[in-house]
């Protein structure tokens, strides 16, 4: 199977190629320029790999939560592609990516929501490319982070970062490890992106939508 | 030439498909489910036409100002299609495109930019689609917009609407008349892309962005 994922729901744009062998992937630094630099880098992935679109068999996009308009980019972009070359197109929460990213079996995942917020969700694996919401995602304070069951849980991701001693307390009889520095990466977007290509989860490019979660903020940005 | 266009800088989300002889058009009041409806009015309007995406000569789509993150889509979506297809592409602006569908000669455009602010430029036609900037594209309160020279100006654009006594005391001596209800729309957008197809404006997918000119929001938003 052959993904092609991209991912710009944070100041990174990053994107990844699945091959069924390896995972060639790219990231950069975006600031703000993601829609300048996000085909230039498929472009090449692609040209590294000797594919092109028409080879793939699906493209993945991380699908939040995260930048609003970074979503969008994403989103716009790999809709674009996949009804252009008619290919099926899965939108990937960024939470699991980062689940996923740690490489371990129970994951609260956290992600900087700004305003004093962050997404939270809590997950168990269960396969390789494939995570059970324990917690479902929420917009929370992380003060008010909900409770996991359990111990030898591990955190992760931007929230546990900017919020690490307010979280600390709040699992201190659950977490065994926090893992800092993880941001979503196309990489586990791809990785994740196959079960659900192979499931035929509902993968119409029209469908493609990204989540949202804080849907005041969206409202007041697009309403203009 | 045969041209798709595409706007979703407002509520409502249109599509044009720009043939020889004459151009198709779609456009609905999307409120915010522009990257739902997006695709499947490309399809409808192709197939209405019985083209495909691989038979037109190059996308467009409308640039701003506007809607931060209905700009997104828009460009997310054409930059997918003209990169998967090899098709160029042209963004064209938002208040172009306004003085464009008024028919008349000597614009002033004016977008409700929310917040007491208008998106104001005035144009002068050089051509049947080819305008000449008079005063650029600006962000500004509509007391404080730019005065113009002479008269037989035309007003057109939700900024007038939203601020109709205050832009008529600035343009007491120069406007004839004001056009109400005019919305950017892809027709226009379509329209207006045509001379940068044929002249050669750049038109890498790459390249391609929305213009926003309230970089401040742009700023707030996408640093989440």
């Amino acid at each position: 199977m052959k993904i092609l994922a991209l991912e710009t729901s944070t100041e990174f744009c990053s994107v990844a190629l699945y091959l069924d062998d390896k995972i060639l992937t790219q990231e950069i630094l975006a600031e703000r320029r993601h829609s300048e630099i996000v085909l230039p880098m498929v472009q090449e992935i692609l040209a590294d790999a000797e594919l092109t679109l028409a080879q793939l068999d699906g493209i993945a996009f991380g699908a939040g939560p995260g930048s609003f308009t970074g979503l969008r980019i994403a989103c716009g972009v790999a809709q674009g592609l996949a009804f252009a070359t008619n290919l099926p197109i899965v939108g990937v929460s960024t939470l699991e990516a980062i689940a996923q990213q740690t490489g371990e079996q129970k994951i609260i995942a956290a992600l900087d929501a700004r305003m004093g917020e962050i997404y939270h969700a809590a997950y168990q694996r269960l396969a390789q490319h494939c995570w059970q919401a324990i917690s479902p995602p929420m917009l929370c304070h992380p003060q008010q982070a909900p409770s996991v069951v359990g111990d030898e849980w591990h955190g992760c991701g931007s929230g546990f970062d900017a919020y690490t001693q307010e979280l600390s307390i709040i699992y201190t009889k659950n977490i065994h490890q926090i893992h800092f520095g993880h941001h979503p990466h196309a990489r586990e977007i791809a990785q994740l992106a196959i079960p659900k290509f192979t499931d035929g989860t509902d993968t119409e490019p029209a469908n493609a939508a990204p989540v949202y979660i804080r849907n005041k903020v969206a409202l007041k940005e697009n309403e203009r």
